[in-house]
């Protein structure tokens, strides 16, 4: 605790994926006063195909 | 804002998923009154050994 | 199955959030093929002071 | 209802994510009351590359 | 990790809900091979009005 | 897109929270070079009764 999820298009390089993991870490720590130890982050990938705004996939633009 | 996640069992076609996107968003924002520019749509296909209904796996009926 | 989450800040009327569940059901057996018996979805609703977009919450805009 | 959702590490065989499923539905129905029948029980494998603790990676360790 | 969610109508007791976190823990133990300290449940509780199954809400019922 | 879900236990401050998405936004933007009106952050606080680790809620500690 805090766990935190990041849902994004997938197409981030594996050094994006491990900077925002521990940017997000820092981030999250600094401010809720949470040590990182107790800290959890996961990534969830989505495709061009799953993913709609106003009614239009991203696949689809 | 809203954000509508749309969890099922993989196997759609493509177009049944444009359509779920489209149809959804509309019914989003004809009962809330958000504009659709605001509706984020979001699919998450499962595989039949990840879903179980009491107790049993859909890969195992 | 299907799943459906729709998360929204919180304000709506219960005659708007009865109208959500009948037509986004509607919308996803629709697309799907799904029976509605199948579908269930769940209303999430959040506090402005918990939701931020560019950095910077609604209850703060 | 009650819906859960158990995100792990993959890896688990076939034969785990079954009893998985059996032993978490029983769980859950002999301390809530709800019959089986209503029970939804969803598994989410995450890569190792997309879970961090601590601000490491499983997959940087 | 593993992380486990349990989606629910609101209503039970507080023993309900503590009997819930141990059973789970040992289900997911016991089937996954994950240690017991490794293992995070979080409870989530919905009113009748924010849960609909087949197009009606649990409150109009 | 990318939607950020921060889940952890009530208690920080307003002033924590507006913190903490002023910057977990920033992290995500730099890291996964997503423009920052593109990004989402939803807080989501548990009350210590319904959070168990190793089997045990913080509310029983």
């Amino acid at each position: 605790m805090p766990y935190v999820t990041v849902k994004m298009l997938e197409g981030r390089t594996d050094d994006q994926k491990r900077a925002l993991v521990t940017k997000v870490t820092e981030a999250v720590s600094e401010t809720t006063g949470a040590p990182k130890e107790a800290i959890h982050v996961m990534i969830e990938e989505m495709s061009k195909s799953n993913l709609g705004i106003a009614g239009v996939r991203k696949s689809d633009q």
